[in-house]
């Protein structure tokens, strides 16, 4: 119940999780987790500390060789992701490794900055390794992050028996999801502060998996926007307009808690569990809702983000509180009630979402909405509080949940190792 | 011919532009025609010099009045842009006037990073004037550009007779052209540092123009990426991965001599004719080119960017240089051979495209392109280099044009005024 001990004015809220981070960093390095650079990216990121945050600083690079998790997870989040889950198309687990192994040596490249080969090779008369639309720019804090999906442990890749043990379909009785939006045996979730960086990274990586035959793309979202910069305010706002990430999880004893695994086999220690769901939202439906109500959907307050219990952004929402008629003051159905840890028995997922836009719809209406990431050590986390979603929260008037998937992201390879190689041993 | 006059090292390109284009607006103020805030754009947008490239400034704000050209046609490209086109569904001229008035009140202070109203209005059981994603953002270098297209200016409006004397549909027998992706009776191109700022804008003037029942959106292409910075590098790579833009109309002279027009009615001194296409690359099959090839299909070399004929970016292309078999070093076929100003009769255009992803298209591929927008004092320009290069042109291999639009963009409002307010006078 400590979640929000200290009760810092809206303005200093990113800089106060950028400290808690950097703490948390900290925490894992005494306890042997010491995550992916996470304390030099909280430092480093321009836009951490709202004081500076009209700047960006594309020079920011994350380590990729780490101890702990992947980079990607914790890592201040970036403005831009290209999201993409790919179908497993090699033979026994001997492509998949040899994939694996590819793509870490890609990523730890591409994060530093650099081409994963030559773009203009000096036999002109060969293919370019890289495509080249990035040479001339920045890292911009790109992170690269994989995750192995519940088909890769399957008959087919003799790896049946290797699963990470709490890897499986989500199962949730979903009616929404679009065939060609669900599921991947693999998941590449790429952010940077530039989206040419982003792009690239996953193009680099689409490339290899298809010149090797072992790797086909199923599903992507490009995401943006999720980063807030400037005036002191830190919040990034989803299309909705609503300040999102307010309550997350910000503490290293709620990471290990609820987001990095802690036993099964040992190459799976350390990493989590990644629920990806682009979430439509009907945005014309919304936008002609009186503020009141769409204020009583989410618990809180459209500018400040304050619970609708408090005035500021980061008081903590009182649950229990009744208007004059004995109504709750946060309804019955609204969407932080019904998320909330208070109500799930302490239940606590990381997030970690973006906007995206796909234009305009057959109907003319803007088209655009939430691609949804979520880390946790245990997928029925998810599945619990999206139950609960799906029946009652008030929100589902203007979303449809129309992309799916889960994964197990192992945790970040050693230097001279690469992703998962645990899983080959 | 002296478009390259100094043949400085491409790493300082930029700044030689950034430099060509402050004495461009100098220009136009003694002759009267001084742009929307040229000057300051240049000097004030934080990756106009390479040597600070790495960083980007939000805090940039550009003025949207003025007594020359809309902004955003010679201001510094910006990282992302939302591009949409509306059909005109109002009564008359009347409704026109109101919704040009309103955009233009609503642009102005969008550009100046505010709202277009309250988020959460006192009466709270109201709805909210302004979405709210943006509210937090700083103003990013946004330019809202506004277009008017032929369909405008006919008898249901009662304005054929006010016609801009040049706008008509484009002549060129395109037969792919999606019907999805063609036309438009109005155009708005929002740029910006930051894309939720540029689809903030975009989304509040789609919203006026339902709300008003007089503009019903039509299609749309986000772009991103064209904004290279750091390394001290800095003409941006398209998806290609080279770079576009090297050659373009950089000087005062230029821009009065091919962009602005100078004749017809008053109310339309100083405007342009913009031209919009969405050009798909087939990117997996690029990829699986030779590199020499590449370089043949564009007459330059994708590293440094230098015409065949020369070995730094901003070498003049030696157009008639032969190899020792008598063949021209920048084949007949090459994209920058077919539409140089040297093989055209002198005739240039500006260039201002960004580049798009639309994630992956039916068949498994990677889909993405150029979001390509021209501008240019006689759309006739346009049709002479399209129609040239739709015969010849090697690239065409790789790319099909499926989107297109052409407009008329009046000058910028003075202040008190609105966009082509003369047009109902
Ligand atoms: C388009 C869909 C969604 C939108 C627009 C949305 C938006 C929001 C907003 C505005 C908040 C309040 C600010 C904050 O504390 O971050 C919030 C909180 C939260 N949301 Fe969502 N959300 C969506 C989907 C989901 C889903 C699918 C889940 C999980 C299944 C989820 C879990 C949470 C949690 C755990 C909280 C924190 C609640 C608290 O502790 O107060 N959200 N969301
Ligand atoms: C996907 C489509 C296209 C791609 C990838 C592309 C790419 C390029 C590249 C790489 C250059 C050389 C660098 C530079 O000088 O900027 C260039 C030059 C140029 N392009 Fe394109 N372009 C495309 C379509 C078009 C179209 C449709 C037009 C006009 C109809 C056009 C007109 C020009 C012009 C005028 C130049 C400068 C030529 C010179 O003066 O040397 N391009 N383009």
């Amino acid at each position: 119940m400590s979640e929000q001990p200290d009760e810092t004015p809206s303005a200093k809220g990113l800089s106060r999780r950028a400290l808690l981070l950097t703490a948390a960093a900290g925490g894992f390095a005494v306890g042997g987790l010491a995550g992916g650079g996470i304390a030099a990216s909280a430092a480093a990121a321009g836009h951490a500390d709202g004081a500076t945050g009209d700047v960006v600083d594309l020079s920011t690079a994350h380590p990729f060789y780490g101890t702990g998790a992947q980079a990607g997870i914790t890592t201040p989040v970036q403005r831009y992701s290209v999201f993409m889950t790919f179908d497993y198309t090699g033979v026994g687990a001997a492509d998949l490794q040899v994939l694996l192994a590819r793509w870490s040596a890609a990523i730890a490249q591409l994060m530093q900055g650099k081409t994963v080969g030559e773009v203009e090779p000096e036999r002109v008369d060969a293919i370019g390794k890289d495509t080249g639309e990035a040479l001339d720019l920045e890292p911009a804090a790109l992170t690269v992050t994989v995750g192995l999906g519940p088909g890769l442990f399957t008959d087919r890749t003799g790896l049946a028996d290797r699963k990470p043990p709490l890897l499986r379909d989500l199962q949730l009785g979903d009616t929404t999801i679009k065939p060609e939006l669900n599921g991947g045996d693999l998941s590449v979730q790429a952010c940077a502060d530039d989206p040419q960086v982003a792009y690239h990274a996953v193009r680099a990586l689409a490339r290899m998996g298809k010149d090797s035959g072992s790797a086909a793309t199923r599903w992507t979202v490009m995401g943006f926007g999720r980063a807030a910069a400037g005036k002191g305010q830190s919040t990034p706002r989803n299309l909705m307009g609503y300040k999102d990430g307010t309550r997350n999880i910000f503490e290293a004893d709620d990471l290990d808690a609820f987001v990095w695994t802690s036993d099964g086999p040992e190459w799976t220690r350390g990493g989590t569990y990644q629920v990806v769901r682009k979430i439509q939202m009907h945005i014309e439906n919304w936008d002609t809702d009186r503020v009141s109500d769409q204020n009583n959907v989410f618990g809180r307050h459209k500018v400040t983000g304050a619970p609708l219990t408090g005035t500021q952004e980061f008081d903590e929402p009182d649950f229990a509180q009744q208007d004059a008629s004995g109504s709750p003051v946060i309804p019955a159905t609204a969407h932080i009630r019904l998320a909330a840890h208070e109500t799930n028995g302490g239940v606590k997922i990381l997030r970690r979402g973006f906007n995206y836009t796909d234009g305009i719809n057959q109907f003319g209406f803007l088209d655009g909405g939430l691609l949804f990431l979520s880390y946790q050590n245990d997928p029925a986390h998810f599945e619990q509080l999206q139950s609960r979603l799906s029946r009652s929260d008030a929100l589902n008037e203007y979303i449809t949940h129309i992309g799916s998937g889960i994964f197990f992201v192992p945790p970040a390879p050693r230097e001279g190792s690469y992703i998962a190689a645990g899983l080959f041993a």
